[in-house]
């Protein structure tokens, strides 16, 4: 048995919570666990239809993006989920979706604006959307490339993306990440609620405010801060 | 076996329900029953997964906001519901959720709109919508402040509150009640779908004029008058 | 067995179809099978939840809107189905539904205009939107008026409602029928349809054309003409 | 057993697929599969509900239109298929719906604008719409018309209609085809989101901007060029 099994058994069954949670259409998805001691993760394999998928399909790979153990050609965005893994410490998980609402949002090139509670108790912020990439960029080493384009945007904008948790690719797609790949699931499918409620706000009313930040602080806190008191503690 | 089984088993198969009819998603919602000659509800327990829920696992809680029993960290929307059922005479139930529509709405911070007769059939106003609280208030005991806020919105409109059974706290989601906590529900769902039937009629003419008078009262008092004739009687 | 168990089971079955078809939510909705040789009409009792139907349960009315058979109270919508019948020849089935996107039609007092063929290959003309009915008539005999205002609808504009097969009565919801109630169901799930295209193409494109009169023409006559060449003749 | 067993057999499993990708209601859709060297192609009867329908039932068609094989009517919009599978080489399946988003572009006479990456993973170019036909056309040889059209549109805008894969027939519905019948109905199905995405996207930003060049080839030639590194090669 692979001494990845644990991290192939977690990828997996991440990706098959992806169209369950009807996040991913067909193979637009993809979602790694990370076994941090060992600098690798796991991850869905490339184009293979999910009700293919076995847990020895996932592929493993090392933070630099190569292939260390599978044969089979591993996700296209594979690099993208190695650069954020290098650079972040406590990463375990990350998902990648096309979910509907959230990329609508990514293709509109604006952060996505909080509007309401259900936003501010998973994130006290707007969700940052990433402007186009540098053609010379697009032309390198793409994968790679998003990865750092996502860990610029969150140093440029001074923001921790420990607390922010999910971003949007500008004119792409969706990633999210947590401590765990679960986690990074959970946000995903958050996301994509959330984008789909600003959406019908701006439809009601094009001028809704933003949340006042007495409530973003509050909602984010009785979740996240120390004196937490949101579910079993 | 506890005193407060009965309600314990209302609440459980209420809170059942919601993902049922597509109002919450995870665990973004929680409903109430109430015992009123005991002066103590049954209420979900905190972000608890709707798939390990059992009733037993439903928390006792007085009208003050005091759990009773149980041994989990009860709701923590609690206090909202508690102020609820102290504050007004013949409510036996109470449902929170964040359902898409009437979220929108709330995030929104506009009243919703009486457009047809599928909302006169339930109530015979707009649905109000509270503008967001004021600091002090968020910043201190927020859940029971939220449940004033909602008792305080029907004193100075002077409407009534049995009347309406719903209603959207601005910048957060809706709450509903009713004689028991299978009414909360149903009123919880009827929302949702006149929340989503107003957002489309609003996008096919934003100047849709509101339900006239006579419609309203007629459909109102079909289902609900002294002389109803809708239901079996 | 009552003489009317054929139409029972049929009004029972175009019931059941209703939530399958997701047309109705909870009880909103009630569809009828005549006998019109007897000049009686099979329809689902008022407010009873669809999974405690059963086909014994239908009432049985006469085109007066007398019941005739059955103890349970009638549809409150009766006397609208009743005077369809009795004042329209070679209608079989009328099915009242408040389904999502139908509805906000009714509610924004918009004919539906016809912007496509999936519209054409059912009826060659925009979907007609009644007015709000005159106040002495809602506060008389309201459902009967409806009934009346439907017919007097089609009267005034100079076509054919057996061409039509549905109108949407404003603020209200729609109704639709056919020379079978399954005829009748089916035209509201098409209506549905057309009317959720119309709102996004109109989204889309705020002065999206109407279908152009020659395309109209050859795509209602290719299923309804006397050449029709659709279905298996 | 026919000599055509193979194709009815694609084609069968074809059309089964459409409506449970939901893409089509009721019998609104058809997708037929093409034996090339015997230049047929088999085709769903017309009119047939999904639920009855069996490997047996589909036609056997030749590339002018003619039924070769089968007891059943064939769709009403063979002809158009025929049409395609005679002037295209390397077409193996051709696949018609009226699914909602698209059918909504298709009736707004607009093309579909390639506005993020989902769409540049499968297309390098906006999603062509037609205008509507000549009169003379409509009232001619319909079907076959809308074939010629479809062949024309791509001729006159000097595109490639193996690189395109999908078409919206303007005022009408959606044509998309493939290699294979199945290469289609995953066409058909990526085209629905697509034209969701976009319709979102035009709501929460009405200018947002097209995708830039550099980013349509990358996506494109990731999966389609040359060089390809998406799936497993």
């Amino acid at each position: 048995m692979s001494t990845y099994f644990g991290i192939k058994e977690k990828a997996y069954k991440a990706n098959m919570r992806l169209p369950e949670l009807k996040l991913v259409l067909f193979t637009f998805g993809n979602a790694s666990a990370a076994d941090r001691d060992n600098r690798v993760f796991a991850i869905k394999p490339s184009g293979v239809p999910y009700d293919d998928l076995e847990p020895g399909d996932m592929v493993i790979v090392d933070f630099n993006g190569k292939v260390v153990e599978g044969s089979l050609r591993p996700s296209s965005d594979t690099l993208t989920h190695a650069a954020l893994y290098k650079h972040w410490e406590n990463v375990g998980g990350v998902v990648h979706t096309h979910s509907t609402y959230a990329t609508a949002w990514a293709q509109s090139l604006t952060d996505l604006p909080i509007l309401g509670t259900t936003h501010a108790d998973h994130l006290a912020m707007d969700i940052p959307c990433t402007q186009p990439m540098a053609d010379d960029k697009i032309e390198g080493d793409y994968e790679f490339e998003t990865g750092m384009q996502i860990i610029s945007e969150f140093r440029n904008r001074e923001i921790s993306h420990e607390d922010a948790g999910m971003i949007l690719v500008g004119s792409h797609a969706p990633f999210t990440w947590g401590k765990s790949v679960d986690e990074a699931v959970y946000k995903s499918a958050v996301l994509e609620e959330v984008a789909k409620m600003a959406s019908i706000t701006k439809q009601i009313r094009p001028d809704a405010p933003k949340l006042k930040q007495t409530l973003i602080k509050k909602h984010f806190q009785r979740k996240h801060g120390k004196d937490a008191y949101y579910g079993q503690g």
